[in-house]
């Protein structure tokens, strides 16, 4: 492409992004597509020829906006919000410019030294000790895999790099605890790393809402080295994806010293929050763990991908890892090869992003947008607090929390489920605000999370005014015969 | 950041980039920097307070910049290039300002249904089958991770996902085969998967610089089986990494089906090229493979990250990966929830910037300029052939290919090796060009891959000079006693 015709490209697509960012409002957080819409709308072939880039943008417009659930959007407060920030947002566009390829020092120094960097500020910030060193990754699946890989190597006699676990005669089952509401991609590591999802030991959280049990923790490994098991890591959750509770990370830390376990901590959204001074306390034992996994692209204005995970042992991650063919051997001193510490090889220049939302705005600016996320979700549960009709299911330990409409007349089981489920569903119809479902003990709960940088109060009060509205209608409607509770 | 400010520094980030693509004789491809350049020049701690973005974008052009080593530059003749083609840094701005996460369809169908439609038009350029389907990863590294825990898998008997690999006293060792020059992803894969490094047999290449010898491969499959252990997979390569060789992917794949094992191709660098009608014998057999990645990241213009795994059972990746948690589970019918494909959860918008590429350039656009990368690069095999006191190590079968300086009075061994790293090194200090070195049974090589989309003659012709004259100049010193070849 031309570089004018780059520049005209570009200066279009930068106020159409613009235009996005000022006016929210013009397009609904879900997508109302159905299936297929997306497909149908486009040719079941390449084309021979070029077309013209002013085509591509209009069909960017016309076919695929309509398609994206906005995540970028301050009425998003489902799963875990992405922020897409405007200086973020800058990063990304001059890291594809550039598309360096950091997967040693030499292929882009900058890289390899931004990421360090930028990983030591993200440290201070968070309060972590000065011997925890950052390692960027692209998801925290990859970081929780990455960090269970080392506590797998540091099993005494296994050699799982050099020899697999197959084939071991001596060797017995590898467990790994979490919480019950320890996220996927604990049990997605483990099948990688050849350990099995049936090893991964879900301990009962306290009240089916809180953090993990820790005497039950403490009970569960005693009762596989019984089995003749070998205990490896304890994952602990710092910001539980259907709750936001946080694990006792301290009393974690306390029982993996004692059975000799690695303490890795999932923090992917919550250890964020340890930006906040008075927030810090909730994390009090966290600087206890090997490993610990937090996500700039969840609540740091990052736009996928970004997650940092803090360790110790820096080298138990190049020991683990390192594999130096001779295409990729460099005789420099004092550098990092960032590909010897993960899985992959090939790194994108993940730290320009985050540098720039760092100094953009700040720490102060930054805990000032953690901490409103916090009073905001607070201030929504006061509000099901005190209605009628609703019922919180827990207090938000930071941004998310659980709740559900329970209006006079329709009792506990399917048809409440079954209520809240319609209820959700006439909400995010809308197309103001978007929240997702959980489940909690077996039972259907509206979750509501707040980590999008622009979302205020209004989006918060909408999602209230929706949720209230909703119900009065679904339970009129309920005494009118127009809509039943029996399963669809 | 307020939307007119985010359009004023979009647009004056657009000219920034404009400006270094219409005149990258600016900037050295390779990066000057010694270790520790930019980390110096950057305060150990974050600002406490907002910085204004005019000043990070300065420090951006001022600290990063001269250490990027420039993989969007078309003197870019190192590993394999990667370009930053500019429809597709519009795609990824325009990604990056909607930020979706396309993790289950719901989440963003335009996102999942892209995917979709892109891989199937990358399907049919690359002329593979129409029970072939692709799924977008990150990474090759991840792509091949992904075919390796599905072969796993595939082991009757084994349940290693559910599992896991140790403490089962009936399994054997996993066995994994590749060429000596297969991608250390390979080893990396094997490692991650409990299969161990030790597992991955290492087939010679024919004459040490061509395709994995067939013989020596059924030989070591047979081996293995006599000495107890379980053959899992071949992972044959279509472009290795240090010579650009084609594995005989017909071979391997017939002796896979007479042993029931799982056919994976890394054709992440090397496949693109079958979009070229008259390179596509090359690739013979590669429609029987089990899996095929390649990467759009590579070798079809678009920046870091997106590799295309074509596979013939998505349906066991989806056995083998799916793990759905309460706050992920949807209903929506006639869809594809692409976590369920792959380890990682969260999902980038990879499609978009390819959609772009496929678009503007066109089928024709696309051939035209991959067939210009094998033209230049056999010319330059020519200038190589050609000239006395060079060798050529092998014929460049796609864009690759490797040579050394062989200057009269040198004789073979370690001092040729070093005359060759001193020769490198020169021609890498001048800036308009940068080449890697390789090994090749042991022997240091120069190696030059043709890759980057404004690649032309102008290049291959500089890196061709430069080559000649620090030859020519480094023989000099030789005879002058300036320089030594003893080892430094």
């Amino acid at each position: 492409m031309p570089p004018d015709e780059f520049r005209a490209h570009g200066h279009d697509s930068v106020d159409w992004a613009a235009e996005f960012f000022a006016h929210p409002e013009r397009w609904p957080v879900q997508s109302r597509n159905r299936p297929g819409d997306v497909r149908r709308q486009l040719p079941a072939s390449p084309p021979e020829g070029p077309e013209r880039m002013e085509d591509i943008l209009a069909d960017f417009r016309r076919v695929i906006v309509p398609g994206i659930t906005h995540w970028n959007h301050p009425g998003f407060l489902a799963y875990f919000a992405i922020s897409g920030s405007g200086p973020a947002v800058l990063g990304e566009f001059l890291a594809s410019a550039l598309s360096p390829n950091g997967m040693v020092w030499r292929a882009s120094p900058a890289v390899a030294e931004l990421d360090e960097v930028v990983c030591d500020w993200l440290r201070q910030l968070l309060g972590l000790p000065p011997d925890f060193r950052g390692l960027l990754y692209d998801y925290a699946s990859t970081a929780t895999t990455a960090a269970l890989a080392v506590a797998r190597e540091a099993v005494p006699g296994l050699e799982a790099r050099e020899l697999g676990l197959a084939a071991r005669p001596g060797v017995s089952a590898l467990r790994v605890y979490c919480s019950e509401h320890a996220h996927s991609s604990v049990e997605k590591a483990a099948l990688l790393l050849g350990i099995g999802r049936r090893n991964v030991v879900k301990v009962p959280a306290v009240g089916g809402v809180g953090g993990m049990d820790a005497g039950a923790l403490a009970r569960a490994v005693a009762a596989d080295r019984r089995a003749g098991h070998t205990p490896v890591a304890v994952v602990a959750t710092a910001g539980c994806t259907p709750t936001g509770a946080i694990d006792p990370l301290a009393a974690v830390a306390a029982l993996c010293r004692r059975e000799g376990l690695w303490r890795h901590v999932d923090g992917a959204y919550g250890f964020m929050f340890g930006l906040v001074p008075e927030l810090r306390g909730a994390f009090a034992g966290i600087e206890l763990a090997d490993s610990i996994v937090t996500n700039p692209h969840k609540i740091l204005y990052c736009p996928l991908e970004c997650s940092a995970l803090f360790v110790r042992r820096p080298e138990a991650f190049r020991s683990t890892f390192s594999l130096v063919p001779p295409y990729l051997r460099t005789d420099d001193v004092g550098v990092t090869n960032y590909n010897d510490y993960g899985p992959q090889l090939s790194r994108r220049f993940r730290s320009l992003k985050l540098w720039f939302v760092l100094r953009y705005f700040g720490r102060r600016g930054l805990v000032a947008r953690l901490r409103e996320h916090v009073r905001l979700a607070r201030l929504f549960a006061g509000w099901v607090e005190a209605a009628g009709g609703f019922e919180l299911v827990q207090l938000p330990t930071l941004s998310t929390l659980c709740f559900r409409a329970h209006p006079e007349g329709v009792s506990d089981g399917p048809g409440l489920d079954r209520f809240n489920r319609l209820l959700l569903e006439a909400v995010n119809a809308d197309g103001d605000v978007f929240l997702t479902p959980t489940e909690l003990a077996g039972r259907f709960a509206i979750r509501l999370s707040v980590g999008h940088i622009r979302t205020s109060e209004h989006e918060v009060a909408r999602a209230w005014e929706l949720l209230r509205d909703g119900c009065a209608r679904l339970a009129q409607q309920l005494r009118t015969g127009a809509t039943a509770l029996s399963a669809s």
